[in-house]
């Protein structure tokens, strides 16, 4: 490999306050990088990008306000940065070497690019039989969402009623089976009959049902929880949480992961929730959560997680679109009933 | 005193799903009451009713449903409930004597009765220099409410800015108070602006807007929480819920004691709360609670109270309607802005 590297790459051409964000939004260039050694300041890696999670809140980073998920904004004319699995080309920290494989937290969606170590989150170890888009599915960001919300916040007992939106996502994957892991009764909504199949034919829930075909909510949760709801682990927000909020139990919990169907409205636009009422006499915790508030905690998810995934407890499944062009429309697929589990691009084998 | 008393009382004559409940609803009658020692069976006491509590959770007990304050509903014919203080005329409990004083957690709304020692919160020692009708203020219901509320779910730390809506009511003089003793900056919102102005003369509140004369609650709240908001109890529910999720901080705590501005409305009518999804960003955590839940620290709760009241830290503020009859005007009066403090029902001097 040469010093320099002509190197393809996805950038912010304007800022997305509302709907769905298009190529006018975000656009692929190709740009010079130089990876000569002299070219890396001290504590950074010179990498090459392997794959690429594609994850609903980067869809907050683009609004251009701090609107909703209050994350930091992409910056215009800038690269994109998400998690990525990556392989050191140089090493300028003596941690690393030539050829490991990394976790990034802020990769730039690149083929190449010039890292601080500070933005490692692990080494991988490719010989312990899990594929390494698992390290950005299960054991990534939507595993340590599901982990958040259920072992942390939604805490349920053996038995206890657990409902799950965007159950067949990536999220929703991982988080059904530690819920059933831990003995509930676990029951999903999801945007087709056939991801409802699946759920419960791969993925352990004990049913589940098509938020598309069913007009009223309301009665689909009568139906599917006669005993009530102990813990909803809620990803869509919107009709799906009032229409929970009819259901709960004493003392449920409701810990927020995110709210997808809201994610393309501005706030004034968003769908109201009437029964809020209902948290006062059922005594009901509603708690939003941030991945970067749980960093302290990655380490005991990742060793729990990499058990149940040895043990065969948790089974994973990632949608993987190849080659780096397809990151704008990997990312628009969160927002459609399109995917199963986890949504990676792989730009290099 | 005979054997046999005449008995005024008030009992519920019909459900009232939506509005302000009338005397189409609560009735008034008279009864006789034997209070023959061989009617007072094993373990209970025949009392005289000096004071009643009057509470905005009543509301939900005459609904006729369970819906949003899922309570225990009074029933048709019977005579109502509520905290209150008595005194004893004849006992069968060895732990109380004639003349003693007690708050009792389910007083009938009458004049006299005969209620299961089981029934009582606590023994009063009148003696202290603490008024009757503090017992059902300061330290019953509201008192008890606002304490759940700051100390044991809003935990404000010093300097935190903490926000209180009906501030003037029997829990928000309290809270207000208490919050202030653990060194926040305290603003509240409340229905005049001679209301504004004795929160902050009389009860330490540093600031406080009328909430009837605002137009615009997101524009007070920016500009009463320059700094933002950590604490905010919320007693009213609907718009100025939503207004506050637009100014939380991060980590912020949302006690939900009550939503009086929604009590009157079927669930379907009421202010839906467009903003949820700023609770995924800012990390806040929303938690419903009743007091039923909190027995165990009422001693905690009471101990601590008692020191503030002696120490001149909190002071109360009660508002006394004299006679039975006026019972039902004192719960309306509840939904208006016409009160200051804590409604009490003096039935006997
Ligand atoms: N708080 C955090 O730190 C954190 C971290 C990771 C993820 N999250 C959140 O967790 C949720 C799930 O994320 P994920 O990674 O698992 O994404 P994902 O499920 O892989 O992709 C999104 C899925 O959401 C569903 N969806 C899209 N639009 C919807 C709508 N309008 N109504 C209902 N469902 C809709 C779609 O599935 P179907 O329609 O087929 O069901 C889609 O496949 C998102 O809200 C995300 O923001 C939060
Ligand atoms: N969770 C529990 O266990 C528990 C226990 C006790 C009380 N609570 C709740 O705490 C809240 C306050 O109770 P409280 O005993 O202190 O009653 P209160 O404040 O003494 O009386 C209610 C006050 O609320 C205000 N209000 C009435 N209608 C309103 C509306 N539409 N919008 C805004 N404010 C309105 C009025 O004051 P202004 O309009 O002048 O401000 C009124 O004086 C209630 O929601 C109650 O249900 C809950």
């Amino acid at each position: 490999m040469g010093d320099v590297v002509e190197n393809r790459e996805w950038y912010l051409a304007a800022y997305c306050p509302e709907g769905v964000p298009t190529s006018e939004h975000l656009k692929f260039r190709t740009v010079s990088l130089s990876i000569a050694s002299d070219s890396i300041p001290h504590n950074h890696l010179a990498v090459e990008t392997l794959l690429l999670s594609v994850d609903p809140y980067l869809r907050g980073r683009l609004t251009g306000t701090l609107e909703g998920l209050f994350i930091s904004q992409y910056q215009l004319n800038q690269v994109i940065t998400v998690f990525g699995v990556v392989r050191v080309i140089r090493s300028k920290d003596s941690k690393y070497n030539e050829g490991d494989i990394l976790l990034n937290r802020s990769a730039p969606v690149a083929e190449y690019s010039i890292v601080p170590s500070s933005d490692i989150a692990r080494k991988i170890d490719a010989t312990i039989g899990i594929s390494l888009s698992d390290y950005l599915g299960s054991l990534g960001i939507p595993g340590f969402a599901a982990w958040v919300g259920i072992e942390v916040l939604g805490k349920p007992k053996v038995g206890s009623n657990v409902f799950i939106s965007a159950a067949s996502g990536a999220v929703g994957i991982n988080a059904g089976q530690l819920a059933k892991i831990r003995g509930c009764r676990v029951i999903g909504s999801t945007g087709s009959d056939d991801k409802v199949k699946l759920i419960k034919e791969e993925f352990g829930y004990d049913d589940g049902f098509n938020y598309n075909s069913e007009s009223d909510f309301d009665a689909a949760l009568t139906k599917y929880f006669p005993d009530g709801i102990d813990v909803y682990l809620d990803n869509v927000g919107g009709k799906m949480l009032e229409a929970v909020l009819n259901h709960v139990n004493k003392y449920a919990r409701i810990p927020l992961c995110g709210m997808i169907s809201q994610y393309n409205k501005v706030w004034t636009e968003r769908e109201g929730v009437r029964n809020l009422l209902n948290m006062v006499g059922k005594e009901v915790r509603m708690e939003g959560f941030m991945l970067e508030s749980y960093w302290h905690r990655f380490g005991d998810f990742a060793k729990d997680m990499e058990r149940y995934i040895q043990e065969g407890k948790v089974k994973s499944k990632n949608k993987i679109n190849i080659g780096i062009e397809s990151f704008l429309e990997s990312l628009n697929s969160l927002f459609s009933s399109s995917n199963i589990g986890k949504v990676v691009v792989q730009v290099k084998a």
